[in-house]
């Protein structure tokens, strides 16, 4: 039996991480915690749960007392909010998955850039693994700390991967046009985000300065074994959930479709949670799943490639690859509890 | 390992039966059927299941061929066209579970009036049981025909089968004013259901007509011992799944909302589908389960009773429940394979 | 040319309103103010009116020394803010429009009752006219008061009123079962209004306690000239705009679809904002307008009569009402600015 | 009085053309006409029209008898569907629009290839003016057959021409990233149109081989003098009306954001239709108006210049162009009819 402990619990990946691991006979739930609902019954909030789960959020100041009753500390917190938590549970032999973006960049210097505020525990950057398995399972496996990967750069790095590391393209030219639907954006009480406002409606956002574009560049730089400068644009879709990442780059040389998919099923050859299509991806047919999906054209007349990819923003885009990566980590069948058929209407 | 048919599988109804019945290790989904996607791989029209299902819809005249291989066959066709496939499927043991109308009404002529067609197969109504669990659960696990209860049903007979068993309402008084979203209307092409129609705009349909309306009727008098006629009145929600049904009728006697509370608390305790709320419901939080919550309200100043349930359309409503009565019918765990927790957002 | 203040411009209702008013060219916005938005240009919250109007919401503080300067004050505030600026204004002989609901009800105890503060005005409530033109037109005239009536009432009142004032139903029996769109709910920062728990979702609120319930009470009592107690339950739609409202009531005596209709054609004969329809109302055939549709159906079976009326909740259901009725007591055409085709898809 | 046939008025175009018109106390609609719906009348199939407007489309081959009682001929059917009343009109002096693409591509073997058909009035291509006033105002003016522009075209030639026509881009670069509402995609009885199949979801479609795309093509390279190969990718989303173009390309030197924004200042100064923000646009802004807005910005990081476009497909994309030309072409002030501001939520 893993034990688990939550904390941001009641956030929209807290939740979809409490759907994911409630589900499972093997790991037990120890507690709870969100730093805005504390002593709120989990079912209060999300009635879906009724029934299944009535936990209190318990206090971020008690979560000391728990740490050493868990195997694994999950953290669904905004960036800048777990420093100490997560020290404490790396010091006491506990297993970290952090579902925020404060240890995937390598450089503190860059996180500061990027983020606006000094990264609480830089001594801890060395040991955080990036948590996207298809590409580093084999370091996720002895990790202590997971860097989960944010929902935006799981969708662009698996799309571009096989021509990264294959160096078939212009690394100069790459251009990542993403949208998001609105679960992305969180669940605290904004105006930009009610209903009124984004129904009906579509928009960019971030452009050139989202802070999910040195998490990409850092990434597709060690693929390609080039530092990477991308243009990476964010676009806000009124629906739940779903990531569609539509990706463009200028081949270097003259290569066909045929060949690119070649390639692109070489690469993911028995990974569970990636397929390649021969259509376009559409972000239906993963929703609910940990499923990315990732589909090709190239254009002979610019001699581009695009690569379209989908995931579910909060499954293979946040709780969904944590729950991966915890199984990795445990020894278990990575799979387990996360191979969901996605499920349409 | 059971063996089972699936009929009609390429509509909403009968794709969510798909999924709930490929997640099963005991079952195995023999053949697929379909009257408008005949050879087409199911994954090429459900894209959702590439990689997990590529099986291509039979015709349905071959179904006679393997009618001796299966042990359930499951229906999700219009209404009025499987008359002779159940008698087939009846006559050679097999079970069946018939997502449509056509056994629904135990009165042939009250069908051939409401469905505007005459009953294929008259003597097979007696056959037939209500597939509605929480109510019927001991003639279900006898059956060899289920007439699995429609989706407006469903909702409504949930929500006030304890004030009518226990002969609290008027039964003069009731009226039923539902709301479903738009996978109700099946899968096909219609100008009316198409994107720009529905989304953006809400409407009632179907009042004083709507054919569940006998269905409701027949039993709701059963539960009563009254003869009912009542009102029920659809509308479409500009929205994916989920059956809202908000329902009327005056209290005989003075009762308080406490006391209806306890009623409802002990008719559906241990019922592991049905919860009972203080709250009111809402769609999402039954979305893609095979739960049904009630929550209710007296009104002290009209002495009126309002009940109002929430269910998922094509699983409690449909396909969940076609695999609850499939479940008892064969002597499995009810809820095996239908305990999802709803999922949200 | 007509000087109006509008207070409370920064909501939706007030919004709508802002957008009329620009429209016309015989009339002047003097002076925007909000309780939330001093300072702020309106073309910074909503971007529709860049190039059109970039007006800043004065202070709430300040109207009085604007107030001489105006001939018609609109108040778009939540209940019990104006209570002072009303005073104010009907003191210096400014006409008041008040979409709020602090006029509505005559009696003040009542008032208390359903609004749970005293009110600050009692003695102006006797001045105030209940602006439903349609069926109060002379007095709007001649009002120095208007009180704008709800969203729900308008609909619910226009579709039951010709069944009131000739007595053709039990006013025991009614029962208003109402469905709106998100923007009713206002612009303001709550969790339950986000995009994502309101997307893809039904529910019903304010069930036997919503506060128009006593609106609607009084209008209809007046019309039948019985005290009428009735249910009225309101339900939030996943659309930006529009009310459905489906309204039950038992007819007294045998009477046929055919001849209410008549009744409705000749209620409604030569309103403009009024069409009864052989077909029953959909949300998007009145949306951006100011039009009521109104639809019947009598079920001889139970001898109910159904009736459902659609409107948009911020044009007829707001802003709209509150147009037609300055139009009416500044003696210009009933009609003027407000007479657009609605808009669809 | 301007004397106005439509044809193919029951499509969502040419609805919304008729709204337009029907507003207009200037012109009057002589006939519609429609391939699908003849005899039918206009205000049954679109239930807002109901009291404004009951025409009944006349047959296609009717239209000759009418034609020399009409100044304008408005042709919003697909393409390939009108050469010859697109003659007919023009050698009976009646003023052409066509919302179609028969026109706008100047080469015929073009239009062969994208288009999969023989154009069948090559001779009328170099009589036909492409509609886009802010570009094309002179041409227009004199023109007896616009070619009205398509709703993608719209939005990204005036997204790129200020910087096409100052050559300060590499032309090699040009990405169109765009994003239509459902309502692009017509009134026809498409499966994948159904509610259940679009919402909730978000896809590309027509990667590399879209027909606007060449139209685009075109345009771009007579305003930069280049011939332009580009890549156009359109996406499909969840809401009924607008387009969001996200267009990018790589500056040929350093020149800043600023310098830009002065630039297109200029270039669109005194165009009522097009605004030119400092945020970036919306497409709800714009929603239910004839005006495109437009942002940029410029990272420095890439040297690329990302500029956002926004329109309302259904007016500045069709109809509402389609009045601004006829407005030209009859000497009429450019925005007589198409002033609305913005709708909005």
């Amino acid at each position: 039996m893993i034990k688990a402990g939550v904390v941001g619990a009641t956030g929209y990946g807290g939740q979809q991480l409490v759907w994911l691991l409630r589900s499972r006979a093997d790991v037990e739930i120890s507690f709870i915690s969100s730093h805005s609902n504390v002593g709120t019954e989990f079912d209060e909030i999300y009635g879906n749960y009724k029934g299944f789960l009535n936990l209190r959020s318990i206090d971020m100041n008690e979560i000391s007392n728990h740490i050493n009753n868990i195997d694994v500390l999950f953290l669904a917190l905004p960036h800048g909010k777990a420093f100490e938590l997560v020290e404490l549970a790396y010091r006491n032999g506990v297993k970290v998955i952090d579902i925020s973006a404060d240890y995937r960049l390598k450089d503190e210097d860059e996180y500061e850039q990027w983020y606006g505020l000094k990264h609480g525990a830089p001594e801890l950057l060395k040991e955080a693994v990036y948590g996207l398995p298809e590409l580093f399972r084999d370091s996720i496996k002895n990790a202590n700390i997971i860097a989960n990967p944010g929902c935006y750069p799981t969708s662009s790095i698996l799309a571009l991967a096989p021509l990264l590391k294959n160096g078939l393209i212009d690394t100069k030219s790459i251009i990542i046009d993403a949208k998001s639907g609105v679960s992305g954006a969180g669940r605290s009480a904004n105006i930009s985000n009610l209903y009124a406002e984004v129904n009906e409606s579509f928009k960019a956002y971030g452009l050139t300065n989202h802070r999910h574009t040195p998490e990409i560049e850092q990434v597709m730089s060690d693929l390609s074994r080039e530092k990477i400068t991308l243009n990476f644009s964010p676009h806000l879709v009124p629906m739940n959930r779903g990531i569609l990442a539509t990706c463009y780059a200028n081949l270097k040389d003259q290569v066909s479709q045929d060949e690119l998919y070649d390639l692109y099923n070489k690469q993911y050859e028995g990974e569970y949670f990636v397929r390649v299509l021969k259509t376009l991806p559409e972000t239906r047919w993963v929703r609910n799943s940990n499923i990315c999906d990732i589909g090709l054209r190239v254009d002979k007349r610019t001699n581009r490639v695009i690569v379209v990819s989908a995931i579910d923003n909060l499954v293979k885009g946040a709780a969904g690859q944590a729950v991966q990566n915890m199984n990795l980590m445990f020894g278990i069948e990575e799979t387990k509890g996360i191979d969901m058929i996605p499920m349409a209407p």
